[in-house]
């Protein structure tokens, strides 16, 4: 067999073997040619994302083709022990987004495996792991559990309910969460699994949700994918290429508050359920009028190509607008000053067994500076009013305060759980 | 903006462009160059696998990397009508397979789209389509809908209970099967919505399976995929570049009844809950003795590479059989006469909400000549004594006639719906 690459081996030729070496913590050492052979990778992605940082990683990463996030309810009232699962968690994802399995090269073979195995033979997949903190977290049944409800962001807010929400609790909320993106499901997934087992008797999972296609660009090197509506989704999306727009929009700033939280950011997460089989009898033009665009080439009423910059004040001849008052993209552009970092994904969860309709939609998940000022008023703007709404139903919210990157030796939340 | 590949487009460079033209019925006409540019693709896999021919595609393809699969009851009683499904479904799966949308290039504006418009962008991403008649086509509460009860192949039985059997009906069985497979996730999902979308009226989804990670290899080409349990599936596999063990153990031959199902193939579906919790703590011995296997190098015990030959009989230096009695591997060779084709994929469908545990496993699908010689004979043996059984359940199950392929201007099923 010719060589090949491997989810161990791969990092050795792109130069960042050094590093993922240190990050399990010494003890790890390559295998021989034979053991390289018999387990070869399909599909290789021979690129690995740095897990430390000044920032998180999967937040202004260009987004990746598939998701697995996971939120946990904690099971312990000790502050040190949650602590320590963070600093596990963050040694245990440096390794996984390395291309590594986690532990050492080899398990004693009266132990059970310190990597349960499934993503071995893949490469990293630009595999990120993002951390955040939901508000239960700092104060749950009024119980400050672990010492930090003052330490509570003020834009941590509870979302608040927004019209037309039928929100099932348990899908939503949660004290911690992980997502997980890679451009293999079975990598993200492994990531999940692996972090779960991880906090074993600390925390329990408390929902999880899959995205099996991405439906928003990031990065201006991405193309703009379709919703499971078929229309593009995310052509004015931020790109995190912005740097300036970044620090505006996307990153806890040097001067806000918590001081633990510059160079963080929150995220919310909402499971959209469209309902494709109404949508599906929609006609064509009905459902360009619902977004404000043209469905085949994404153009915006009035423009020929997807990324003409959109004229909310096109009139027909008749002196009527083009887009109309409710349409998707009038609401969701606004007044244009609120901006936010889309990188949701579709999902489906099978059948209703209900309705027998299937159970398919978006998880959208957004990043951003301060929920009050930019998910809250848009969200409010959109539930009242978009003309999505009649094909649409949110089933799940969240929100999650993700903390700053983390230096090598320190962990993600150390700004936090400083002891 | 460049010259890309779409959808639509793809098929002119590939020189498939004619077929697929004609797949459609004609009507079909290529875009401008500004409408292509309109519709860039990300990640397009440039191959398309023919609908047509004298196999239905989807049992011997080499396993593309997901998979939608779902299952149907027919609400009609009319004869014709499943018939008119029939051929409604084998056009649609033609063009999608060839990476055509469905319907013209263009909708009227006041009519709904022809087709859903998730999948414009990518290509034909090695979609396949494969149908399937389950044993309530012939026969539902005693009656004969379509007047076909005398053509149930008597190798579509009712798959018989098996020990520790946890089936969930509602996830089981169906008068139709759709199996879906693609090397991009919203393909397959796209080919499955669209085949339901045009059964309004005449059938609707029973149950529906997402799999994120093909599990087995059908090819010699592949290499051998980890299922969740972290180990290496199917490496004893069929591959299905054997024509001559094709024609043995998968498809129906030329001298076996019912005449309709010459060429065809049976499948059976089980959905296999594995209780990851459990295993994880499992020790690495323990793991490799109910599989007979090293996990890491998939090797059987006593070998050292994954595809030496399994040596049953070996024993240690105090004359035990290094392979236990019950291990996986040893009741899953049996005496070595009975083979199938298995191209299962790993599932998860997010959280058991009872027992907080992930649901997750492996969605197993065997292609096979005749179910009562080759699937309940082995998995029978496998339900009573699988050492695996320990970390397992099977929550679902079904079974489906997969009629022979089309030529081209008939349809799949044609050959029992003959008028």
């Amino acid at each position: 067999m010719g060589k090949r690459l491997t989810r161990r081996t791969l990092l050795v030729s792109t130069g960042v073997a050094g590093a993922g070496v240190a990050l399990v913590g010494g003890g790890y050492a390559l295998k021989t040619a034979q053991d390289v052979a018999a387990t070869p990778a399909r599909k290789s992605t021979g690129t690995a994302i740095p897990f430390y940082g000044a920032h998180q990683s999967g937040i202004v990463t260009p987004s990746q083709e598939h998701l697995h996030f996971a939120s946990f309810d904690l099971l312990t009232n000790d502050r040190a022990a949650v602590r320590s699962l963070l600093m596990i968690w963050s040694n245990a994802a440096a390794t996984m987004m390395s291309g590594h399995p986690l532990g050492e090269d080899t398990t004693p073979p009266l132990a059970p495996p310190a990597d349960t195995g499934e993503a071995l033979g893949h490469g990293a997949e630009n595999l990120t792991i993002t951390i955040g903190f939901g508000p239960t977290l700092f104060i749950k049944d009024g119980k400050d559990r672990y010492g930090i409800t003052n330490q509570r962001p003020a834009a941590l807010i509870d979302i608040p309910p927004m019209m037309g929400d039928a929100l099932q609790p348990q899908r939503s909320n949660g004290d911690l969460c992980v997502q997980a993106c890679a451009d293999n499901p079975q990598v993200a997934f492994h990531a999940v699994r692996n972090l779960a087992r991880l906090a074993r008797g600390l925390a329990v999972m408390r929902w999880s949700q899959l995205g099996f296609n991405r439906t928003a660009s990031t990065s201006k090197g991405q193309e703009t994918p379709r919703n499971l509506m078929g229309f593009k989704d995310g052509t004015n999306n931020l790109k995190s290429e912005d740097a300036s727009l970044m620090d505006q929009h996307i990153w806890v700033g040097a001067n806000d508050q918590p001081t633990w939280m510059r160079g963080g950011s929150y995220v919310v997460t909402r499971r959209i359920r469209m309902h494709l089989e109404s949508w599906d009898r929609e006609h064509l033009q009905g459902q360009e009028e619902v977004f404000g665009r043209h469905k085949i080439s994404g153009a915006a009423f009035g423009k020929k190509e997807e990324f003409d910059a959109v004229d909310l004040n096109a009139k027909d001849g008749k002196g009527k607008l083009l887009i109309d008052t409710n349409a998707h993209v009038r609401l969701a552009i606004g007044d244009g000053t609120i901006k936010i970092l889309r990188r949701g994904y579709s999902y489906t969860d099978g059948m209703d067994s209900i309705t027998g309709e299937l159970d398919a939609g978006l998880f959208f998940i957004a990043y951003q500076r301060d929920p009050r000022k930019q998910f809250v008023p848009l969200q409010t703007q959109l539930a009242r009013n978009d003309l999505l709404n009649e094909y649409i139903t949110h089933t799940s919210s969240a929100i999650f305060a993700c903390p700053p990157g983390a230096a090598q030796g320190s962990f993600v939340g150390e700004t936090l759980f400083v002891r």
